[in-house]
């Protein structure tokens, strides 16, 4: 997926900057000829109004998977301008899997009309999956299943084989008379095995079963570990729901990591590269106001050394290498627990050393840049004091950022709330000011 | 892998802190009844005394299988506590993949023994392997592929079926004499045909092929998203070197999003909760060092204005805040134009409208937040031209910073340099200058 979408963007933007029947050609034979992935992403690549000329140009039959790739600003904007009818046969008959990702971006109404358009088992599906939230398993159960009873043999495996194997199948599930899971047989077992066994003499040992209620991204990351190809989804009770299968699993993971990513930064996942400006602006606009609040917080520290400030300038022009320098040791910090935290390798046992590990290499760190940079502050204002003075601010600063990169993300994660998220404000907010603080107060016993 | 993990560390450590024979039976017995994959986090979230301890009593089976799970500093403190002859017999006929994971942390007279004892057929695998960089997909064939010649029937995959089937494979590949890929045939297909057909009558329409010099996450991406459960990997002239699997592919992409998180906080990949100090030390003194540079470089820009910020301490203190929001603001258009070029979406069809957007969406969020900060300063310093100044730097700082949040990354990924790694370094060192250029100029032009 690299250089072909590159030019498939640049020929379907060149086509619709130019609206002669030859580009409306090129543009209908380019599209006709790429996956619906491709399209959806060449079409959220597009400013609004190319999308819009681009979309009329899509094929009819491709509609639909396309929209369901696209995320949900781009696909809102080409639904806009689509009329009543085409959404209604779009769809009609539509399947449980394709609603259910579509489900958020539709307005009620439409949605309703989905949902009485299809055909009753499809409706159960979606039924049952919205009542799970998004963020557990089973919301994303499929239902491709192989299944037999308790007491098929294997050729009933292998009759069963003969009409249907899905994707991503690689086991056939066995279920008591209540339809709970009860074994998993192999399909590579059924193979070498003699028609007369009973497939239960074959079922897998410890075999992995998914909650419904289970975390998706846990359960996700359960399937892609597990060797097989899809791990059942269970009940509460038991019953087996269905699966989920790999494929489905690493989209789960592959979103996840891309909305840590844009949670980081405080973008909300669904922003787009073009989505609509007043949108975009609320979106960003809460990050910027929590972090303004940081920021004023530091400054206030700050606004208690006045009087200092006044008489030694130095001290406002080196500040910010102060607070800098802790953020970075800081960050690196938090970012390794983050991962231990994630890996579930952090705990009551391991605490104390972590955090002796962490204030050792950051003395080791601290100290060595605390020379490098005094030797550049003295000489650069031309004064011993002022070297001294923010060596120990480096120090102190980069010895808190060591104990704040452990001790935050372990108490954001007791909270229930992500280091991932809201990590990274907390700290700065932390070693700025220990930063400004250590540097202005030291400033003020030593230099005044 | 939840509370499972965290209790088992928690054993673990508890069993190592007493060494009473008690213990020891509690540990081993522990230790025993886990997966090489827990036993190897487990591991690693020890102090290494404890880690040492612990690794005593685990059983020799499955010393190897906990080996390859492990980092490498984690790995190369347990090698370091073994015997050679206790080495030579762990690696005595060991296979190429699991020699793959553990060839960069082993001394080279440990590997070199290893590669003599192994099985021919092993050893021409790890030594193929070793011709391509980890980076490129031919690093990470596996072998286990299921192929046929040009004139197969189906009842020949149904005899191949009944030999072997293994895990992640749904579709038989066929080559021609010279050994080159030239089609897949789906299992599912193989069944529900009669004996004597052909089996290329059964091919798969535009089946996408992996080539060995290829990125290694880019086919790992490919193969997640093909529906299949593995593609075959060739080499330059078509040949049918092997088998990229999904299994694998899931954790390439896994270890790729754990590395970008790492090394955007500038921390090598391989360090570890534990990793020896002095290690950890020179690793992260990098990129304080780096950091370091670009706040000097800020701080000279201030340096510029001392004569202002004497005579208008305000300055000084609310300096910070105009700084924090330019970068904050910049990042989230870096993030945002970083997820569009990995997707591949940005290029010269849509620089500039995404720029004109992002201008749009900082001038909106500048106009906002310019407006509540020049209130807040103020009536904080009594002065309202301090609040016109701090306003005006503010709305420059957020529009520089979502041109700069555009033009960074675009620029560095035609430098072929990762943005996701540089980007925010370059990004944070921009808006900083700018928001310091601005508000001390702005104060020297209107406060003096």
């Amino acid at each position: 997926m690299t250089d072909n979408l590159t030019t498939l963007i640049e020929e379907v933007a060149d086509a619709t900057k130019y609206s002669t029947p030859d580009s409306k050609d090129t543009l209908i034979r380019i599209l006709n000829s790429q996956e619906a992935n491709e399209i959806a992403l060449a079409l959220e690549s597009l400013p609004i109004e190319q999308r819009t000329e681009a979309w009329k140009n899509v094929a009819q039959d491709q509609r639909l998977d396309i929209l369901v790739e696209m995320r949900s600003d781009p696909r809102e904007s080409l639904l806009d301008t689509m009329p009543i009818a085409e959404l209604d046969s779009l769809f009609n008959n539509i399947a449980a899997s394709d609603l259910i990702e579509l489900a958020d971006t539709l307005p009620a109404r439409l949605l309703d009309r989905a949902v009485r358009a299809m055909d009753t088992l499809q409706r159960s599906y979606f039924e049952d999956a919205q009542q799970y939230s998004e963020d557990v398993a089973g919301r994303w159960i499929d239902h491709d299943v192989l299944v037999l009873p308790n007491n098929a043999k294997v050729r009933d495996a292998l009759r069963l084989l003969r009409r249907q194997l899905p994707d991503y199948v690689d086991c056939i599930f066995i279920t008591n008379r209540a339809g709970h899971f009860s074994e998993a047989i192999r399909i590579s077992r059924v193979f070498g095995s003699p028609d007369h066994v009973p497939l239960v003499d074959l079922a897998e040992e410890d075999f992995s079963v998914i909650n419904a209620q289970e975390d998706a991204v846990a359960a996700a990351t359960k399937v892609q570990r597990s060797g097989f190809s899809a791990l059942p989804v269970v009940g509460e009770n038991g019953k087996l729901l269905g699966r989920l299968d790999i494929g489905n699993a690493c989209e789960l993971t592959q979103e996840y990591y891309e909305n840590q990513l844009m949670a980081s930064a405080g973008m909300n996942e669904d922003e787009d590269l073009f989505s609509p400006i007043v949108k975009s602006t609320k979106n960003r606009a809460i990050w910027l106001g929590i972090n303004l609040l940081t920021a004023f917080l530091a400054s206030w520290f700050i606004g208690l050394f006045e009087a200092t400030l006044q008489q030694v300038v130095a001290l406002a022009v080196l500040m910010p290498v102060v607070a800098s320098m802790g953020g970075i040791a800081g960050s690196q910090t938090l970012t390794l627990i983050i991962r231990g935290l994630a890996l579930n390798q952090i705990n009551a046992a391991n605490r104390n050393a972590l955090l002796k590990k962490e204030l050792s290499v950051g003395a080791l760190n601290g100290i060595v840049w605390a020379f490098v940079i005094a030797i550049v502050a003295s000489i650069w204002f031309d004064s011993a004091m002022i070297g001294v003075v923010i060596a120990l601010a480096i120090l102190a600063n980069i010895l808190a950022a060591a104990a704040a990169g452990v001790c935050i993300p372990v108490i954001l994660d007791k909270l229930k709330l992500d280091p991932a998220l809201s990590g990274a404000v907390v700290l700065t907010t932390v070693t700025d000011i220990v930063g400004f603080v250590a540097f202005l107060g030291l400033g003020t016993l030593l230099l005044l």
